[in-house]
């Protein structure tokens, strides 16, 4: 146990994902940071606020820099932002008249903030893409089990039938949104930081809203209205979403659990964990992470909308709590994406008992059918009570409750079709959907 | 004390607000329960479910059925819902034939969550109007102190200049983005629920879906795609929503603690809170009760994605962690914005105190522009370091910075202006907007 | 839906407890301060600090005096404390000596965290008496079920035998230690809070330190070293020990859940809810609700820490956000203590379903016997791979392991003995204890 | 910015502590297990469970392994815990005899949760030693300031006078009460763990408690009663005590951030942090960071309560989540320590400012003062009222407010001695003490 299980190389592949961690190393902050300051360069030559020498001798003296992280970690302890001992660095490799105007009219904050907007770009991006995919492979999973029965639960107890393919669309659903989510989210998180000292750009006259302009197209990132450096809604709004997106995985973690136990046997895993010390056993391990993941993210989050709360122009607390947060959030959504393809790729699913589930209730879970039926024939509280009894004896005796109910009664009803677990599904058929086309298409 | 703030009589008027009080009674949670109930017999009856008599007697029955909510109490518990208590007493005040149908093929959380979206639409209405005003007075507020001179503050110290003006429109801003994103989000919170006992509407037969939609059309609500009893996405949506709200508003706060503090001055609130002891004090209470609720729902909003992680097709433990978190997140915005409101009509803001503090510093919030200009004439570093020895100078001598430096170089500098922290406000001028239209207009 | 679950009339029964709710009124809040202003009173007049006669006056004049709560909203919200509204109304009952010195040298908070201190005291102590009665019941259902056996589980796999009173025990031995806690927290606790305005006593001249002696005293509580104003970890060390007891009743609530559902029917709750549209089911409500309170208080504690951090001698934002806080988590804490006696009292164990489901398993569960009475005879490694495989022939043929094992390997092995799960519970025949005598004990 | 700040190069001395953070390495984590595993041998051998031999094979083959962490990734990743990839990779190194009995009847768990507490023990060792230098470190500077004038405020206003070193002793109470706290809460948490797959310790016959208790005493820790697997009582109590500890730092630090502040000016720290572009300033960047690692314990202390609601005999998704929390609140905590070390060692106090801070209230801070001496004159509301109208008069006349009483009035009362701040200090003059022998010492 490292102090991140993300960073710790013995849990990486348990946690972590190599790809999304790449974003966030020292030196991908780092290489951020300095594609920040050649962009302002530019934007800044551009406008004429440097010189187009100045910006060219940035632009070079950067392009290979890459200095070692621990080499800035006294500077930046000393400064609390690592901005100040970069450039002390990074003036090195540049010429005179650069180096001169190198980071002109920018704040720390300004550097570190559309830095880190730049990762989280190719973050969501990447999250994105694998959403896309999972949601594939789970539309094509629930179009091969859309006649597959199984019981459906309510409160920890068997309720009524349902199809597997139902299951796992209504498990896919919220994923579609968060989609949406993300697409009405990018534009307010996907945008450039430029205010120097105090969000009023004033180092550089009146040149600087043309040089946010210009930077904001060199990265290709939106203009916001204005300075976000003490208002931190976007980075706020996208650790809710990172949130509900572990959260829905997390869902299907604790379902998937609750299948998986030795009871109800209605998926295994077969890479799942072992145990040292029991050979029979095989861990639902990928499924337990998702629930892990998920509940740490919930909690993640509560400390980013803390840290909302910042002071005056620019805080320092509420920031440095984002960087505490942020990026592990983040990883727990990767690493909880790469466990939910993994899982769904080789989750072994038990068609027979499934089926065995459903029927071991002795139509319990038809009582709601029975009672429709009979409230056909009487007042629809005397048929519960009457199909009450019947469960009750059905308990008792192990016969089916559809049967006690035939010999109770001697209404016209077909009980052998009432019997039919299938034919109580109602749009489980249709995997939940309460649009036929939707159900046709996925 | 009591266990809630907002259910306290003693602290109705400092936490509370009435107006959304209202919504959250017991009686309010069992009328809009009751309106689902008869919003479900039209729309059954329109789809031939049930008949149109049924329908009548239930509309008739329940129109002005308003139970004590005590009297539910003990069904309640037993149940875990209250809408089996609710049923049992509401079916004494409807005719034979309705009293059969009432809440047919539904299930008791299809009643509770729908009729909790209906009371979260007016909450939300609610909030949408009051923010919407709040913005329009803040807005004429930042026009009045376009020009109002005030020390801008970066890390706890005294940093360059901006304007009043400036200050209120960053602050109103991300508020103008929660008033965006509650226009995208309403289509996902306001929405029906309908699923019967395990989301497929099975009890419906294949009327189903048609009920859903007829029902989402009478209560003017949207249909989902699929059945949300255990997908909470959009209630979680919600509490972040609400949460980034108080956090905006709890900077607001934060800020104003910390311009009313008696070194500082800068505003005060005339009707803020005396001492029980200290007849001098005036205390910025609702500045503080800001950054207290805003606080609050930032761990609430935690609670909520916690609650994310439920069981299968309908779970007990996460969704009364709503019911125990979510009311209290949308009174505590309630609050926050009937403070925010109050603040802002009550604050009087020291312009020449602004003033004096900007001055205070003897030309240290002048320092950039010190180093802006010396830097036309010398490396940035070097006049870094220059100004870096005027500033330790003039701390200890009082001397204003801008007076040392002209003493010391000898370049071609407009001193007189350069002392005039009026001409270092950059963009502040207009507001801090990036866009000179965007501050033509607000 | 209330604002509090715990403030709602509809929900009293399924969430609250009366008993301690009774603590937690507006008219209790107010007793409880009236308490300590009498008490400050006399502590003064001993001291000398106001006369007998105003003494008299002031207890005399608060005896009956019971305010209307709402009387007092106005002034509540205009001061941000009830204190000097409540003041303002029992000067009128007070004669005009014992009026004038009133509440003389003592801050609002004083009385506010003093007379919560005396609630809180009487909270602990009914929480400390329900869970000795808890913990005497758990005591003998542990013995009823001493020989019970059933099987333990492991990351949602059956994995070992073990006993239903070894479970239960080893549910109640961190409650055990929750007792001992509590005993270690109370000096820290109940103390009371008499700093003045600024935690300096100055109002009271020299006298201060006795009178803090004298209040402490009246009062039965402790006095602290120094005034806590605004160091509150005496507050927060109480909201751990609370989410500590709810999260130990959680953890009973998660495993009954798991332990009633219909594929596992280990326990079944008589009382549990019924559900509106499904006859059969019998909901294991009360269990459902330990889960809720648990990770309610999670996430209330997570607020009650942030709230540590206010400002010098007195701070107003932290101060009400434990005001918001703390009386959840104290009726969490009851309302959890309330549904775990209930739980114990109506639930209804399955012995034999609990032996059927140890038996399910064909001896899987007796896999690491089988490798321990292998080992014996052969490397660890090479055992373990032959259970492991006798394991998977197990699960294809439904043949039992240990018999499996005996037609596969010849060495003299007691295979009856082995198959016997009683033979392979270790100390869960003392109920997990690791000493001989405490089980003998309980 | 990477996952873990505390994890990262380029901010390890802003946020992290070299020393705490070698105890929670890949490698400490790994030497730690082994440490285990032999120390079981030991117990084992000594009770003739396993043979001195195979205990002498074990020790000698593992005293200098220490395998490359990233070698046992994959097989971490495939079981979920590292325990069985470190055991397949010790085995090599470990002659045939005690390879064979190696973990004999031990779970993965077991091993975890002992390495934990063993590293543990060292973590709150390290804490409470700094806690002890600090607090005389803190004493020691009361004392030098125990006669130094300040302004103590009440809900962000100047309120009384005050003693420097009256506030330092205030802050340094709760860390005295946290080391209480901490002997306390060390026999409940350095407690060895042994249960065995289930907490039954089946597989080592009627040896298990025996062996349990010559690991303890190998490893000098205390022996629990019973398994704590799924019961966390244990490490909740250490995560609120963490979080207790940064709560008490991280109100340090905002009232160190408060002083700090350009207008108050009351203290100053050389080694702050400058600006990239404001050469005047001198952030209070230690302070910042004990407010950020507070709030990140307040939130982090939430989750691992969350994680107490683990499942059945073992669980996997609350343990993890531990894993995912716990070492981040441990090096959070001793960041904290170091920073606050720090900021004591450099901080520049400027007594002069405190006193003209305290003179700049023209006597409002004495307004309870002259309350008091009137109302040995008249009623205290009307002195109250006096002296209100006094304040008020002095606010807009920058005149004093007791020479504008002295005027108003004429009682016999020593206006010149009432003026004096010094004279109103209360048991500030003792630090705070209620008990003037604690002040002697102290």
């Amino acid at each position: 146990m490292t102090v991140s299980l993300f960073d710790s190389k013995l849990f990486a592949e348990l946690f972590s994902d190599s790809e999304m961690a790449a974003l966030f190393s020292d030196e991908a902050a780092i290489a951020a940071m300095l594609k920040v300051e050649v962009a302002l360069a530019k934007a800044q030559a551009r406008c004429g606020v440097i010189s187009q020498g100045a910006c060219r001798q940035i632009a070079e003296g950067l392009a290979d820099f890459a200095p070692d992280p621990a080499g800035l970690a006294k500077d930046t302890a000393a400064f609390g932002v690592p901005v100040p001992a970069l450039l002390k660095a990074a003036r090195v490799a540049i010429g005179k008249e650069g180096r001169h105007f190198l980071h002109w009219g920018a704040t720390s904050q300004d550097i570190v903030d559309t830095a880190l907007v730049l990762r989280l770009r190719e973050a969501v991006g990447l999250l994105e893409e694998r959403i896309g995919k999972l949601l594939d492979f789970m539309a094509s999973l629930a179009s091969a089990h859309a006649a597959t029965l199984m019981v459906a639960r309510s409160r920890w107890q068997q309720a009524l039938p349902t199809t597997l393919g139902c299951k796992i669309n209504l498990w896919a659903e919220p994923m579609r949104r968060h989609l949406v989510r993300l697409t009405q989210i990018k534009p307010r998180l996907l945008v450039v930081s430029l205010g120097g000292a105090v969000g009023t750009l004033a180092a550089m006259g009146d040149k600087g809203p043309e040089v946010a302009r210009q930077l904001a197209a060199e990265l290709d990132l939106e203009l916001p209205t204005t300075s976000w450096h003490t208002q931190r809604d976007g980075v706020t709004e996208l650790a809710g979403w990172l949130s509900m997106l572990t959260g829905s995985l997390g869902k299907i973690g604790q379902d998937l659990l609750l299948m998986s136990q030795s009871e109800v046997a209605e998926v295994r895993f077969s890479s799942g964990g072992g145990s040292s010390t029991m050979p029979q056993k095989s861990n639902p391990i990928g499924a337990e992470v998702l629930v892990t993941l998920s509940r740490m993210n919930a909690g993640l989050v509560g400390i980013i909308h803390q840290s909302q709360i910042q002071e005056h122009e620019r805080g320092g607390s509420g920031w440095m709590l984002e960087w505490a947060t942020l990026p592990q959030m983040v990883m727990a959504a990767a690493g909880a994406m790469k466990h939910a393809e993994l899982l769904f790729s080789y989750m072994e699913v038990n068609v027979q008992q499934m089926r065995a589930n459903l029927d071991q209730s002795n139509g319990l879970v038809l009582a709601e059918a029975a009672v429709s039926a009979l409230a056909a024939h009487m007042p629809k509280p005397d048929a519960q009570e009457l199909v009450k009894r019947a469960c009750l004896e059905s308990r008792r005796t192990r016969a089916h409750v559809i049967d006690i109910l035939s010999q109770t009664v001697d209404y016209s009803i077909d009980w052998q079709r009432l019997k039919d677990c299938g034919r109580y599904t109602g749009i489980a058929a249709r995997q939940g959907n309460y649009d036929a086309e939707a159900s046709a298409e996925s």
